[in-house]
């Protein structure tokens, strides 16, 4: 994906509001080096991913590009483990990379936004992340969401007691494919797996288990499970689900939902998916989990957390598929500064300064051009102020302000405009 | 470089400051993929460029990463031509990739902080250039800097006057290492080339002028040199050395130094690099210049322009060296909301939610853990004020506002917290 200045300004804006709001709450930068060693980005194994690295040689050293941030993270952690405070709560913004086959909507490069707490069991860690999930998504205008949360834990001990365990991950990714693929599809998938139609049946009602929060705990409650593991999932989800409301989340907001199981294997209770409910169809926009364990490949520390990820390329593409990013300008400057003959350029330089120090983004037109032509220039890359500086101007100490939205002109104090100007931020 | 928390704050904070800075003058960002068509990157050719950059083969595409930030903006400039309007004053601040030897200081990724103008022949945007190379190094508290400012045609002219222009190259490489490696290393070179140890002592008397900026302007003109490239530097030089100071930048902030030549062979004008004045071993620290051409191996358009590029990941690790960074957190969070019981950990939330809304970074300590503790958390990553919350402030609507820096704590409304917090940024 390469944008247009026009998009770029946008899509940083959204980069800047999910940085501000992570910081909001106290989340801290890291980054790491794209290049790592592949030794290190692969240890954990795994097929899909070794297929779409970027790896080459340098030397005699195999080198890989990061395809995502947590494990980069648990190489960080694991290095520099006695220099950091836990729990460690970073923000990593970056660049990953991965050789996916050309399509729409999928790109090979892109951003992801990543938040994890490392170093804490304390559930309320996991109910403050749909609150940070919330924030972030109102700071960008999208605070019609919903936030499905569920239990791993919740399933795993679901499996234990239906004797099925040992296919826990082949269930795990059968189910995550519900909404997708519809209940029939994955009921197949199970029997193939070996399962009796009717445990696959079991499984399937269990985890569509609908209706308010509360309702689904007490239905679980109600299945009287003798598995210890289901009852601490249970009690989990309970204090999560019951403390999200007072971390200023709204009811309507997020939801227990049996179906969301993250394929990922690492995850080991806790986890999110984030729906956009006028883009159901986009899919999750936000999703992560809680793990028992960062960096086993790295440290023989036990480092517990919990963290989600936000893939902006993917998702300011999808906006705007959907018509939702309406660009503005093409340039982050608020006022251009014209003349009536470059005769007044000398004014024109002192009134940019002032601007600047004021904390405006302003412009000056160089040329010698009538002011027609400025004027366009001004329209073009839509610069909300024009001020005109000619003899008038220069004589009565003033400016003409022109909004370019109403054509509105009128002769001003550098003082008037600059809050004029600022009004407008 | 990979960074703790601390220090990558000091990082984000430059960084920030710098594109602050950028779009303060109009520039608008943008940003390309990081892997490009080897084609496309080593259009040019140029034997240490091939040797340093990093590529690789995916299937049957030749792939690399850029290794600046100009060519990717060439063909940036080309490809979306029609899109953009000029003249187009784009900054743009990523990584970049180059294949060094591993040595201090010398980074194999880095981040350029690059601006350029295309489009344009106007010599008052050369003069405006130093304007906004100044802004960004005093809002980096750095404003202690020399802008050395030469043009290309002068020396090419006075070359070609010695007949010895067809070697210009290599004498501008030479002239480049005066400031390295001294008089007599720089003469032995032009030697070596075949120049005559006269004309090799002309060159070198020429490129040595000092004093103020109108002597040495004075002095070039008294040569009386008729060669018209020469006699159209000398113009050009004297229009932006002029024009500088309308642009707000103090005197002693530029000089002319015939020394700079800026050895890449792209640069057909103005050049410019920037000095510390309390550090000149660092070496330039910002430097570009202008150009005749951008885009010639990507487009027959015609694209002069200019710019100049801060390396900011060898900036920051010099001013590490030189004692000049001093990280301040370890957190962006400015308030760290401590409890007396995990009883009063709802009213926490509360408050953290209307401290959030009024933009103030924020933290809850959420384990059972004693005050003490909690306070020991909040002093090693350095956030400067703890409220602490419990019976005494829930039953009168209050908080304890600690100030870590001085210990002092007292007992006041919310509303006094916001305005205590809010008056330190």
């Amino acid at each position: 994906m390469e944008l247009l200045p026009k998009d770029q300004l946008v899509f940083n804006w959204m980069f800047d509001t999910i940085r501000a709001t992570y910081e909001r709450f106290g989340f801290t930068p890291i980054e790491t080096p794209a290049i790592e060693l592949s030794e290190i980005l692969l240890a954990k194994g795994g097929g899909e991913t070794e297929k779409q690295i970027y790896r080459f040689m340098r030397g005699d050293t195999d080198l890989a590009l990061h395809f995502d941030l947590t494990i980069p993270l648990a190489r960080y952690v694991a290095e520099h483990y006695g220099d950091l405070v836990f729990p460690f709560r970073r923000y990593q913004m970056q660049k990953v990379w991965r050789a996916e086959r050309a399509q729409k909507g999928r790109f090979r490069e892109f951003y992801q936004c990543d938040i994890d707490v490392i170093g804490s069991l304390n559930p309320l860690i996991d109910a403050e992340i749909p609150s940070v999930i919330y924030s972030a998504f109102k700071a960008l205008g999208l605070d019609d969401i919903t936030i499905r949360i569920n239990n791993r834990k919740l399933l795993a001990g679901f499996m234990d007691a239906l004797d099925v365990r040992s296919k826990a991950m082949e269930i795990l990714r059968a189910i995550d494919k519900i909404e997708k693929q519809g209940d029939s599809a994955v009921i197949e998938e199970l029997v193939s797996l070996e399962i009796t139609e009717k445990k696959a049946g079991q499984i399937l009602e269990f985890t569509k288990m609908t209706g308010p929060n509360n309702e689904i705990l007490s239905s679980m409650e109600a299945l009287a499970i003798s598995n210890d593991l289901f009852q601490k999932g249970l009690e989990e989800l309970r204090t999560v689900s019951e403390a999200v409301k007072a971390f200023g989340v709204p009811e309507k907001s997020y939801k227990i939902d049996l179906t969301i199981a993250r394929g990922l294997d690492y995850y080991t209770g806790t986890v999110y998916e984030t729906i956009l409910n006028k883009y159901p169809g986009i899919g999750s926009v936000c999703s992560g989990g809680r793990y028992d364990d960062l960096a086993q490949y790295y440290t023989d520390k036990e480092l517990p957390g919990v963290g989600i990820s936000i893939g902006l390329t993917r998702l300011f593409y999808q906006l705007c598929e959907a018509g939702m990013v309406s660009p503005n300008q093409s340039t982050p400057s608020k006022v251009l500064i014209s003349h009536l003959g470059t005769g007044y350029l000398g004014r024109c330089l002192e009134i940019a300064t002032s601007l600047r120090e004021e904390g405006i983004n302003t412009e000056v037109y160089f040329d010698s051009e009538k002011i027609g032509k400025q004027l366009q220039y001004a329209n073009k890359l839509k610069i909300p102020f024009v001020l005109i500086v000619g003899e008038n101007e220069v004589k009565s100490n003033s400016v003409t302000l022109k909004e370019m939205r109403t054509g509105e002109q009128r002769l001003v104090t550098l003082a008037e405009t600059i809050k004029s100007v600022k009004s407008t931020f």
